[in-house]
């Protein structure tokens, strides 16, 4: 544990509010928000302004104490937690919270740090624009948080993940160096993009303090459908065809197995198939304008799910005929996790293929690993436009103790699942980031090239390994 | 000059077209097309695969030897003329020109290094689809030098730059190893983007062999129109209109002073312009249609401009009524710097600037410039919506001897450039990168955690300086 006169060096840079050491106060950051890791942290700092987390960075260096960057804590790798031997303080971001501009005919805005995802969503509303990235943590996750981990969402298919949105960067790097590459500059080719290692880093080469945020306009019209089809290979072919008679209006386009759908109808109340025939697989999409153009996204939508009936491509198709039939829609997709916990204990990954494979991987990989592991049932859903699987397997029928379950097969499901990734070409990690949950798995299965890339960049920006140590980058003896 | 006992060791890894020695041979690549560097090289090493590639790599990183890699040699900074003493061999990628494969159901071209960008639109076309970037050079650049320079062009504002076109990247690191990341994912977050960090590199991090591109829609219907404005806030006001009434379908936008268009009518045979006030700036809007979208591309320019002239945002619009108008309209676009050669010696500065002040800057710097050396004039024009100025500095009227001003004047006129474009939060350069021009230049106004960080990165993946020795990168004393 660090002592107190480290903690006083680094409380006579702050304000009162700049330092938090009570144990009550600091417990609630030392854990993730799944409950799965858990660190120790004599302190918390809450720097108040980038200058103050300049001088937070130059002081670690000095001093060669560990930081912990912390948003929102709503990391799902492990991310954002302590180490368990107290050796590293939280550096918390949320007092930054402020929009320093927001501009409708730049469509742009600055957000330092903390700011909320859904504060910088109700900012941009006022002014008739919309920031088009969201998940379920929205009302905690924080723009450096979403950026240091290049978070995605169900709005990837058109408006690309945090990496496409992000047009300037102000981060301390490890040295205690100010980098000021806020300035939103469309073309710049003043060598390598430091702006795009950071992004993702997982606060492992840098603290993001600000960054520029691109705007886009605000929904004018939606329309979302549901459609049942034969496969996942059928699902892909739906979206080849709404690409094509859509364009880029298509905004989600997500699959759903059908005994996903079943779980959601069995365990949460009020809802209901959108079809009325029950297909082996399942689409949700959705067709947004920016503007008032005419033909309007259902009349354009309807056409569109009419030939792919035609053509044999969908079995059975509807339109919510009004916003609440939308959002019960949209309800079964977010429910698909709930109601599997209600189902019984299951193993989750977040992992990505390239679009193409995704068809073959979805059902393959499936039957693979109820083959395997005799008992278990495997399914998937996602967002198939960004190749981008939620793949589950779930424990067999009638397992109590789920956590015994995890222990004894986890390690080898986790093993079987990724293998097959790799195999197609895809990555382990598609949303979440690698975190410390993730980060023995990255050591087993990243390439030479790649791992020597990772540790001879967070050897170079941060000699010293004060940065978020131990996450991301893989131990000397993992790979 | 490097040995023949080195020329023979990396002839033992290539067959016989695989080296080129001869003086005659190798001379025409000695300098840049512009003929502004010039070096020295007793080799060509022209590998075939990329198993090759790491072979060379291998055996340089063991001997030494720097290496230069070239493609279509097209740089505008010398970024790919060797060392004028002779210490590096040429590494060109042009007989690796393959397409791996090309896609219309998944969008995406598999393009080795040395494919030549105009064969890659051909082959989109064949299929139906558009490699969405274009530049003068498309019939000699390559893929390789392309993505190595993060390559612009006309067509960014809604495509973006070639960083957003690149879906994944195989390249040869400086130890020999390869990194295999072709597969295109659109989500994956495995820690630092590696990809992102070659793109841009100028060949200073490895050796790109190939890359995925994303290709798009081809063209289903395109309509271009010229507008006479007062100012370029007018300019800016239009094109933010233009934005608001057909959204991304804005596919060119470019401002042109009324003085540079005067030097095209003047010197440009066969030009006339498009609209019949003569306004003190010029737009040149181009707007596409993916589909058959009804109303047409035509119809809803014209509406948008009708608009803009009632608003009194523009002054004077006209629609091209055919092709053949619509190419003559980009063709005064195209001739511009041909007219101003015409005109008689100038300095181009090829440099970006936030879009929102780039209207001020275009103004205020052309003043400044203009106070600041007696007898020049200066003026700019560009890519408006990109923030990408194109500003000239012309010789006082009369001055026969070019290269003498420029040896008399171009340090200090540089340097007033650069340092307005520092001031405005902007970039030295926009689209052609560093190379060997820009390096000092680099060095003098980078701010140290930007300098450090570049400097950081290099030694981590080239700890030999052995790729593209001297480029990008300030030497010691240049920052």
């Amino acid at each position: 544990m660090i002592g107190q006169d480290i903690i006083d060096q680094f409380r006579a840079l702050l304000d009162a509010r700049g330092i938090v050491t009570g144990a009550d106060d600091i417990a609630p950051w030392l854990t993730d928000w799944r409950g799965r890791f858990h660190g120790q942290a004599a302190a918390i700092l809450q720097p108040d302004s980038t200058e103050q987390v300049a001088a937070i960075v130059t002081l670690a260096a000095r001093l060669g104490v560990p930081l912990v960057p912390q948003g929102g804590n709503t990391s799902m790798v492990g991310g954002a937690t302590p180490p368990p031997d107290g050796s590293a303080l939280i550096l918390s971001l949320r007092r930054m919270n402020r929009i320093r501009s927001i501009s409708a005919s730049d469509n742009l805005a600055v957000c330092e740090a903390g700011v909320i995802l859904s504060t910088l969503h109700d900012a941009a509303a006022e002014i008739g624009r919309r920031f088009p990235l969201s998940l379920g943590a929205k009302g905690s996750a924080t723009i450096g948080g979403l950026v240091s981990t290049n978070a995605g969402g169900t709005q990837v298919l058109r408006h690309g993940t945090m990496r496409a949105l992000v047009e300037g960067i102000e981060a301390v790097l490890p040295d205690g160096g100010i980098f000021e590459g806020l300035d939103a500059l469309k073309k710049d080719n003043r060598g390598y993009d430091i702006k795009q290692l950071l992004i993702g880093a997982e606060g492992t080469l840098g603290i993001i303090t600000a960054a520029s945020l691109r705007l886009v306009p605000a929904i004018a019209a939606r329309a979302v459908g549901w459609a049942g089809v034969r496969s996942p290979a059928d699902a892909l072919a739906l979206l080849r065809h709404a690409e094509a008679r859509l364009g880029d209006s298509v905004e989600g386009f997500e699959v759903i197995a059908d005994d996903g759908l079943g779980h959601v109808l069995s365990h949460i109340p009020g809802t209901r198939c959108p079809i009325e025939t029950r297909t082996p697989w399942h689409v949700l999409i959705e067709v947004d304008h920016d503007s008032g153009r005419q033909p309007g996204p259902g009349e354009r939508l309807e056409s569109a799910l009419a030939e792919a009936l035609d053509q044999g491509i969908a079995l059975d198709a509807a339109i919510a005929v009004n916003e609440a039939q939308a959002e019960a829609f949209w309800r079964i997709r977010e429910s698909l996790s709930e109601a599997e916990r209600a189902q019984g204990p299951a193993l989750q990954y977040d992992i990505s293929v390239p679009v193409a494979r995704m068809p073959a991987f979805m059902t393959d990989t499936a039957a693979a690993a109820e083959r395997a592991f005799p008992g278990t049932t495997a399914s998937s859903f996602g967002h198939l436009g960004d190749g981008n699987v939620h793949f589950h397997v779930r424990a067999p029928k009638g397992t109590a103790d789920g956590p015994a379950w995890i222990a004894a097969q986890g390690a080898a499901i986790n093993a079987f699942v990724h293998d097959a990734v790799v195999a197609a070409g895809g990555s382990i990690s598609a949303e979440h980031g690698i975190g410390q949950m993730k980060r023995a798995e990255l050591g087993r299965l990243a390439s030479p090239a790649r791992l020597h890339a990772l540790r001879a960049i967070k050897a170079a920006f941060d000699p010293q390994g004060i940065m978020n140590p131990d996450k991301l980058i893989p131990r000397p003896g993992e790979g």
